[in-house]
Formats: C-alpha cells, structure tokens, sequence
C-alpha cells in the first residue's frame, strides 16, 4: 500500500496489476455530440467498467496492494455507492472477506449487488458518526483492513489509471474533465497528466447542490460537505486531505452546475450515445456545456465516471 | 436497385457501397448477462448504427444503389419510424430530395430528426391506406423514386451486413437471432447466414401482439398485422412477398414473446451493459431467454436491431 503521492511508475505499476480485473475502457467519439458541443470530445468509458463504474480501478489496485499478512482477515470499507461493489468485488478477486458497512437506508439493488460479490454487509445509520463508529467496530471485531473510498494513495494510483489509459491513446488533449466528489477520480487524473501529459489541462465539474470542493479551494482548506443535495448521489463526500493537497496544487479550475443542467447532459448521452451514464457520471459533460464557448473548437477528455442508475426512477419526466 | 434475391456477391458490394456511410458496428459480450442466459452472447450493436437503427444499412445500399437519372427527382418513403431516418439520411448522402410519409400522430422527436436530414415530410392519417395512397400521390407529384422500408432487395442486401460483419469475426455461432417486423433484417440475415456461415441457425423473436410472422409461417402465406399491439413499435408491420419467400425457404424457428419478457430483457441489458436498446430490439433476447434451455452452453449472436427510445417514457415503471 503506497504511502506517498503516486509517482509515474507507481501508476504505470497499477495498471499492470489490475490488467485482467478491471477494463480497458473504450473512448467513444460522436459526430452528433462534438455539434452540439462546438468541440472534440473523448469520452472514456468507466460506465462500462467492471461493477459499472471507475471505483473498480481503485478497489482492486489497493486491495492487489496489500501483503499477504495485511489482508488475511479481509478487506472493510463503508460506502453506500460504487466503492461499496468495488471493494466487495476486490475481495472476491483475491479471496478474502469484504465488509462494507452501509447505510440501512441504502438502494436494495446496491445491497445486493454488494451481496452479490460474497460481501458480509453491516448496516448502519446514515449519518458519517454512524458509518465511521460502525467501520471501526468491523475493524477492532475482524481485524481488516480499512481501504478508504479515496483518501488512500494506492486507490488514487488506481483512479490515475483511467487518463493514464486516455494519454496513451490521445496525448495532444487540450483538456480533461473529471467530476469531483471525494476526489479520488480527479486528484488521479492530476498525476497522470502530470506525468504522461503536461499540456494538457484538467477541469472538474461539481454540483450545485455539492459544491464544498468549489469552496475548498477558494478557502485554500477542506470544507465539508454539510447536508449535499444533488442528483448526483456519486458526488456528496467531503475531500480528504491527500485529494485535496494534490487537487490544490494541480487544478486549473471547478465548473459547478445545477442538477437541471446535469440531466440535460445526461439526456443527450443516452439519447445520442445510446448508452447509459449516472448523473454523477454526466456532471463533466454538463460542465463542459455550461462553459460550452471556453471549449470551441478544442480536443477535450470526459471520463463518464460510471452507469449505475435506477432504472425506475425517471430522471428526463420529473 | 436489385431485380433478384441478393446473392453473395450483392452483400459484399453493399458492404463495400456503405461503408463510410454506416458505422462497423461493434460486437459487445457481458459475462454477467452470459451468466444469466448460460451462454455466450454475442451482441452486435445497431443501436450505435447512423440514426440509432439497422435501417441506414438498407436505406444507404438502396439508395446509392440508384443510377443519377432514377434519383434525380428525390427519394420517397412512408415510415414513422426508423426507416423514415434512414432514408432521409441517406437522401442527404447523395444530396438528394427525401419525401417522407409519416402519421401525423408520430412522435414529435421522430418528426424533429427526419426533418433534421433535411427532408420533406408529407403528413397522412395512421392507417396503411392512407400512407399508400398519400405516398402515391408524392411519387406521383415529384417523380421521386419509391423505396419501399423493407420488401426490397436492395434495402434487404443492405440489411444483410450487419450478419455479414458478425461472420467475418465470428463464423463458428450456434444461432443468430434477429427482430422480425416487415422481415428486411431477418430475410438478410437468412440470406448471409446461407453464403458465410451455413452452420450457423437463424432464429427470429416476434412480440405475441404483433406475431403475424409466426402464423404467416404455420399458414405457409402472408397474413397481414391487423390491430398489432406492442410496446416493440417497429415490429408492426406486415411481412412482403420478397421477405416472406426468403424467410419461409430458411428460417429455423419463429419464438414469440410476451410485452413483459421484452421489457425484463430491455432492463438487463440497459442494467448490465450500460447500453440503451430499444423494445424491437430487446425482442431476439427475450426470445434466448424465453427458451433459454434450447441455447445452453451455446455460442448466440444477437443483432440488438436499434435505441431509439422515448426517455419520457418509464418503461420499468409500468
């Protein structure tokens, strides 16, 4: 497990070890987008990634991590979204019991997915205080080891490994654009191009409704995120101290938008890409529309961070 | 335009002719969908095809495949649905006139993307009679030429290459299955299957509110879709001689389906692949898993036939 900000070759090592867990995302292009746009865009497609969404990069990379003796008594997070899948699918790779605490509240379809992958699941309230004590009962009960969702090096090493995959196809970038929530994603994707593509420059999109990394950085300190309201139910923790160094050090700028606007976006992926994304997921594509004029005519990256939906729900008739 | 059932070489000259107008559409597995079915699915994705559909395949081929003088006054069709798009798409490759009959009742969003090809469109009330009779008068008011949506061996040649590219990466498949409507997909597909790949099944999957295919093949004679009711809304249509022939020479077996099993099959693959496939799309799926036993531990392509979708609509949710 990596206690230092990820280096060149810690990533280019990452990719190695989660090659044959995770996929090497397809980039899909489309004549349609790029008018609507006014740009190139280049989306990278973590939708498609194993347990849907980016965070499986991460998960396994730091689980693949860890010595024999570290996770021996199994793997803890608590997470009531796609780390919660990524970790419990980690475990399964190498064998070991995941323990996710989860909210009792959670989505059913989330439990069992996580269910799905042989994890035991501890079910807490759903407030932080309640995750958090449960989390350290889990450790102290089973003795394992603690992967945090993103303030943990060796899931950004794994995060960084989504652009790294981007800047070897397409290193001429002008620009990538990330969504921001506990900014595991996007102080990733810092690094990488910080190492595989200095020229180009890094954006994050945010919601409106969960803009505390909008404010962190003006603030120059962590803000929480107090009671996040958002469609984008990916992007409602608060940054953590190694993302926030990096991502203040390294970010050109956050374009924060309204849930209005990230279902608009969202609507024009799946009605023109025929392919389903999550609004947490659409948030960068919805930035890039927003400031649509700051991007004509330029190449730009979009990691579509992941296609967990709820199908029942209707995002494009509320 | 073709005067005879396409022969092999007539398929690979569609596929030459096309090409640079329609996209090589990828073919996409799923283990988690293999697991669910207990057999190995190859899914070619029309869905990602020029205008969301199969149906540019035909309507590009037929078109190109016109001499100067016999487009020279335009191209017309009635359609309200994909092969609407389709034709006026590939009226404005040729940059030619498209007229297009369409229902006045049509979705507002089909009316919008026909019309954004450019084309004229010719509004008639939503019976068969009065599209024929509103067609004839365009054809005979403009002198354009007539391409018929699917009993045309051109259109039907066209449609053929969609099986085609899945046998020049994958000839050794136990089934391919196919939608079948007015029959261009699945006559196409009989008529690959027969050149490059004769081991190789073909299967169609009809909606049981619109199995006019079904019983046409039973009678041994074309029985017309009257009151067809199905949420599959390309599948309405009445089978034509020229498919009708091909279809009734070579078909394996027709598998009907239920509004509800197309419905739970457009929800996995929208769920597991991340991938919007409209109904008639959905259908040769629901069809594999409707008689899932019949195909275990067998290699099955599936033409996933188009996404063009109301996302107002909540389909999950009904």
């Amino acid at each position: 497990m990596l206690d230092h900000v990820p280096e060149k070759s810690d990533i280019i090592d990452a990719t190695r070890r989660i090659s044959g867990y995770v996929h090497h995302t397809p980039m899909l292009t489309s004549g349609q987008i790029n008018h609507i746009a006014g740009c190139s865009l280049y989306f990278k497609c973590e939708n498609f990634q194993k347990i849907g969404a980016f965070k499986a990069r991460g998960a396994v990379n730091a689980t693949l991590s860890l010595r024999e003796d570290q996770r021996k008594n199994g793997i803890a997070t608590h997470s009531s979204g796609n780390h919660a899948q990524a970790l419990a699918y980690a475990g399964s790779i190498v064998g070991v019991k995941s323990y996710i605490v989860m909210p009792a509240n959670a989505p059913k379809i989330k439990i069992e997915a996580v269910r799905g992958y042989g994890a035991e699941i501890i079910f807490c309230e759903p407030t932080l205080e309640s995750r958090e004590s449960s989390l350290q009962k889990v450790v102290e009960d089973t003795s394992a080891f603690f992967i945090h969702p993103y303030n943990n090096y060796s899931v950004i090493a794994g995060q960084a490994t989504s652009a790294f995959e981007i800047f070897q196809v397409k290193n001429d970038l002008d620009y990538v654009i990330t969504p921001v929530g506990g900014g595991g994603l996007l102080s990733g994707t810092l690094l990488s191009r910080n190492y595989f593509s200095p020229g180009t420059k890094v954006i994050a999109g945010e919601p409106s409704g969960a803009d505390d990394a909008y404010r962190s950085l003006i603030e120059g300190r962590i803000l929480p995120s107090i009671n996040p309201d958002t469609i984008a139910d990916g992007l409602l923790t608060s940054l953590g101290d190694k993302t926030f160094k990096i991502m203040h050090e390294n970010i050109e700028e956050i374009i924060v938008v309204s849930d209005a606007e990230i279902i608009d976006a969202m609507k024009l992926l799946w009605e023109r890409m025929k392919i389903i994304v999550e609004p947490s997921g659409a948030v960068p594509f919805a930035a890039l529309l927003r400031k649509k004029e700051n991007f004509k005519g330029k190449q730009v990256g979009i990691i579509l961070s992941g296609g967990n939906v709820d199908l029942k729900k209707n995002y494009f008739n509320m």
